[in-house]
């Protein structure tokens, strides 16, 4: 990140971001290094990412040759337009967003006990109203089916959060933003001028 | 992409797609041919992703040393219980997504004109309504603007499209997930069961 003033180091908003956010963009690199940009769910637990997929395929051979990965969430939370600051020019028109970027080596894991318990965190976070059979290693029923599914762990050595939300601004392109965003009133308008309020470091 | 079904290959629908899609997600490799994974604003103009950002700063340095790069945008319509098909089990849990990846070199724009094009392809997708003065390569206000950002632009060697939205599914599992986004009736649920006749190669 190039400039310090977007940047978010509470843990807790770097947590509870990636617990909203249901699926992220996993970057692995190919034979010759070429990236690769595959978007997968994911769970986020003890500090660690986990995913899941086949067995086979072109990101597994990926992570078996080139661990090193790149893993980020982002949420567009608005549009901001030009002209809710400046009236001419379209300079100042920029997106506000949350992101999080974490850098790692991913392990294939083979314990089926930390499958099951990859699995079950998944299920928690996409289907947290519940409806299945818990996963479990020593469930018969979901022992074949932890075998055969592939999961990664991704623990970050590196992690870093972009939180821009206008925080480069001076007091009057501030308010000018937050009073365009009141007035538009489109879905996420009333959050984003919350969250500008709530991460800016200065008085309005 | 591993599994056939769930191939989109209509440009009109990658097109459509990617012109409802603010954002995606930049691969690029640093130093050490490690991914680095970068959310950002794009235009698609022509068979060409353009982006835009700081001339200075670690994505800029990647490309100039390493331009093979990937762009992946996502969008997740619905999660999909497993309860929609299975009463017990947790596997059929899943997301029905689009995703368009495109694989190519990234050259970095120089040329005014065509800097200019790109940006105002970047306003008029983001900014459709307005409320700007053109942006335009001849026009003094803009020029020493133009000269200080940063324009990318991939043409995808590559591109491919996955639209996943139940082809795997035997006839009656499908109509029970059909069933369940039209009862549940969240958000995109309507839209979601709507694409899954619409993609489906068989029958209901």
């Amino acid at each position: 990140m190039r400039r310090d003033e977007f940047a978010m180091e509470d843990p807790q908003e770097i947590e509870d971001f990636l617990r909203g956010m249901s699926f992220g963009f996993l970057g692995t690199a190919d034979e010759e290094g070429i990236p690769r940009v595959t978007p997968l769910n994911f769970a986020y637990v003890n500090g660690a990412f986990y995913f899941h997929g086949s067995r086979m395929g072109e990101k597994m051979d990926h992570l078996r040759r080139t661990p090193a990965v790149c893993f980020t969430v982002a949420d567009e939370y608005a549009l901001i337009p030009s002209y809710f600051s400046d009236p001419e020019m379209a300079c100042p028109a920029t997106a506000y967003f949350k992101s999080v970027t974490a850098i790692g080596k991913a392990v294939i894991v083979d314990d089926l006990g930390e499958k099951a318990l990859a699995m079950e965190a998944l299920m928690q976070k996409l289907q947290p109203e519940g409806g299945y059979r818990a996963i479990d290693a020593n469930d018969r029923a979901y022992i074949s089916r932890l075998k055969g599914v592939a999961v990664i762990r991704l623990t970050p050595q590196r992690m870093s959060a972009k939180f821009k939300f206008g925080q480069n601004l001076k007091p009057d392109r501030l308010q000018a933003v937050v009073e365009g965003l009141e007035c538009r009133g489109k879905n996420r308008d009333e959050e984003t001028a919350g969250l500008i309020c709530k991460y800016h470091p200065g008085p309005r």
